[in-house]
């Protein structure tokens, strides 16, 4: 029998390279393949699909954790993945799979437009490479919180591999958290709004600033095939996302006319 | 007869507040409605639909430009909407419209998912206020370049006020340059690939740095309902834009099974 080469998996996230959720990712599907991380040097939560245009990147080598390569990169989520496909290419090297994560904090709703987990995972769609995002439902997780998920993001992954996916769709995974994980399930987004609420400060000169806040309205609580829904389950949840989104153009009424 | 009022027009961009698209906007719509201006404090080219968690932001009042408030904000374009609704609200008001750009530069094909201009958009709809976004396909447009879409903008901006847009649905907006605009049509997102070209250089002291280029490689040559063809026959394209982007998970093979 001929022997197959292994496959090539590159690993990012948006909450920077020493978070616990990549490196937990990391040795999850260690032995599932060659393992590259390439991620932020720091925090990039919320980063959406940014691209860096008028700076110019950096990539530092940390040391190997546990045989895997890593690489901090001065960019954002989208960034480390558009320039570790440049360097691999140079290789003649390109990505079986594409890995974000394991982000602290939820993407669910309609947090996936805003979501730089999730930023990396439609880059990998848009550039032809299955890319998943997988995402636990705490902001401050601890390292033995990631454990449950270790089997199921072993077999998401390895589905994603052997079957692939549709063009330009990535998964956005969601994991619960201190609760009993009982299966998978595939989902919608739960269409919802944030009610945005700045909370207000002044600083010592009296000049006022403003952070973000706010929480997410369910506007479809009903509705029983939502990531949301089955999160409150005890289920991880499974959405496709399409990187394009294009609307049906003769749906729109009112302009053509 | 009720005596209406008028609507409130709120512009934002990813150029910043200086920009010659912004102002030349501000200035065709002056007359529609009243109008706010609340935008980047520079240019946030890129940044797709990034927010900003972690730092504060500020607002500082510009001096009036032809009886139109001009707001500059330190964040990005997303913010800009997420913040000025926030404000608008204390006063019980709501824009009744959102407009983002003129953009210096075309954001066609899959550039949706970067440009700031249209995080903008994509933010007005999630917040469920019609919202556009409008492009001219010059980097370095002079103020005349923009002249020619005076009245078409004037034309979809009316239409929009008139008729409103469907659920989540924004519309982005590409105006051809250097050629006579014969007219508007509907369009789809050209599909098609960044071909990323990272330009590389080497710092004073020998260290690595790239830096992004790229061109836009059109898989989709054939079509002609694409933004991409309508623009090259002097058309104004318009491309409806879902801010949600579920992909059917019922047609997904191989990870339900």
């Amino acid at each position: 029998m001929e022997s197959h080469k292994q496959p090539l998996i590159l690993i990012t996230n948006d909450d920077g390279i020493t978070a616990e959720g990549i490196n937990k990712l990391a040795e999850f599907v260690a032995d599932m393949g060659e393992v590259i991380v390439a991620a932020p040097d720091g925090p990039r939560s919320g980063f959406s699909s940014a691209i860096t245009t008028d700076k110019p990147l950096r990539i530092r080598k940390m040391p190997d954790a546990g045989g895997i390569k890593m690489n901090a990169i001065n960019g954002t989520p989208a960034d480390c993945v558009k320039l570790t496909l440049h360097l691999l290419a140079k290789e003649n090297r390109r990505p079986d799979i594409i890995l974000s994560g394991i982000n602290h904090g939820s993407n669910t709703g309609n947090s996936v437009v805003y979501s730089g987990t999730m930023g990396a995972a439609i880059e990998g769609a848009l550039q032809g490479i299955p890319s998943v995002g997988f995402s636990l439902l705490s902001h401050k997780p601890a390292a033995g919180d990631f454990e449950p998920s270790r089997a199921y993001i072993r077999q998401i992954v390895g589905k994603v591999l052997n079957n692939g996916l549709p063009e330009w769709v990535c998964l956005n995974v969601n994991i619960p958290y201190e609760m009993e994980i009982t299966g998978m399930e595939t989902a919608e987004s739960c269409i919802g709004q944030w009610t945005e609420e700045y909370a207000e400060y002044a600083d010592p000169s009296g000049r006022k600033f403003y952070m973000l806040t706010g929480k997410y309205r369910n506007l479809d609580p009903e509705n029983k095939n939502t990531d949301l829904y089955h999160l409150s389950q005890g289920k991880i949840s499974i959405v496709p996302v399409c990187a394009f989104r294009d609307y049906d153009r003769r749906a729109l009424k009112g302009i053509n006319d």
